[in-house]
């Protein structure tokens, strides 16, 4: 893991790195390393990347009304990263199916599928190289309770990351649901809250529900609104912020 | 309105009341008349009254809280309320069917329509007796803005309430869901906040996931959990709270 610069606003350090390949972004408060305090991985959404306004948004509120750090990477094919030819034709393709009316459930999940499988082993090396931070003596230092939140795309890569990572104590997924991800949701067994939008133009309302229902947590919580992919009220994201919040704590 | 008896416990004073043969209870907090103040009206489940514990604790809440004005009826054949022979059958035979395990929703649906006709005049009735009482230099006075909490029977006595009843601001309802209550489900505007037991014996998942769809309100928020008709989590009792404060205060 290397940090390539650092910065400063706020009482909130913003310390930027790459650990082999993959660009990330850690945030914590100005002063000590993270010594135990709980640490939020920030799944971005398809199309997005590490800092795009809500990732950042999310952050800046972990570590200034909770005092938790919080870390996001770029998914593969994302933000700083090299977009294969695959990636490429996906971008390109998925508006063209959304134009033109088509169902693009099956297709996402397939895609999507594809670059979990390799995002979630960069997560798990992300967390092995901040916990060894601290043994180095490095600035960063000690791992506390972790919990994941990410919606979409961020919870494609989060729930087989969560059922295959047993340091991930909580986490927020929501807006997907394929039977491709049953498996995987099924090895879940940590407190979730699950975030569905009613009228969502790119998941289908039945999966999103299967998908809660196949989840392996005794402990599951739904949150269903109107609206489409993108309007998720604000309240919800206070509603996930208090989940985590309350979990992590309680983890510590 | 009559009132019959008035006590005062830990700064809640409780008048049991009569309208027209329904007993009902109110609470507010000691000191003056409700003068505007938020009231939420409180609706049993099945098989409850208006002093279960469920609907003591909640009232209690609204005061000690929040500094609302809660009331709660005995519904139709429920508490000091004499039964019809049809309520004893049904009392009866809700048992046998369960027991039996044969399905119950369309039966249950049926006989408690019959009941929520009979309840939604009596909650009007009551509602203006509250606001005339002002008027009279009566000591409850004023009427504030009106939330509405009931699960299961109580909403289905709810939905037609609100669909009705334009003093209603804001509802939490949930624990029901049966294609006979579409239609006034179609008629609700105001806020709801929707709760749903994944593994409810009692309501089938469809039908309460259907019923949420049809409510016509544009702020609408659904919360499911794990668990049975009577397992709903404490965490959701206090999120609606919070719910009916919000939009109670916003109200005012």
């Amino acid at each position: 893991m290397h940090f390539t610069s650092e910065s400063s606003a706020d009482g909130v350090t913003r310390r930027h790195f790459t650990l082999d390949g993959v660009p990330g972004v850690l945030w914590r408060p100005d002063g000590p390393p993270l010594g135990g305090r709980p640490l939020v991985l920030l799944g971005h959404g398809g199309g997005g990347h590490k800092l795009g306004p809500g990732v950042v948004d999310r952050a800046d509120r972990c570590v200034r009304r909770h005092g938790f750090a919080a870390v996001a990477l770029d998914a593969p094919g994302h933000g700083e990263r090299a977009r294969s030819a695959q990636d490429e034709r996906f971008a390109t393709e998925i508006g063209e199916l959304l134009a033109a009316g088509r169902p693009i459930s099956a297709w996402v999940a397939r895609h999507t599928a594809a670059l979990a499988e390799r995002a979630v082993p960069e997560w798990v090396a992300v967390l092995d190289a901040l916990e060894a931070a601290e043994a180095d003596g490095g600035r960063v230092g000690g791992l506390g309770p972790v919990g994941f939140w990410g919606l979409s795309l961020g919870s494609v890569i989060g729930i087989p990351l969560a059922a295959a990572e047993p340091r991930i104590a909580a986490a927020v997924f929501g807006l997907t649901g394929h039977a491709s991800q049953t498996e995987a949701a099924a090895r879940v067994g940590v407190p979730v809250e699950f975030l569905l939008q009613w009228d969502d133009e790119l998941v289908p309302r039945e999966g999103a529900l299967a998908l809660f229902g196949a989840l392996g947590s005794s402990e599951k919580t739904l949150h269903a609104n109107p609206g489409g992919h993108v309007d998720v009220p604000e309240l919800e994201l206070e509603s996930s912020e208090r989940f985590l919040a309350r979990h992590l704590l309680r983890a510590e």
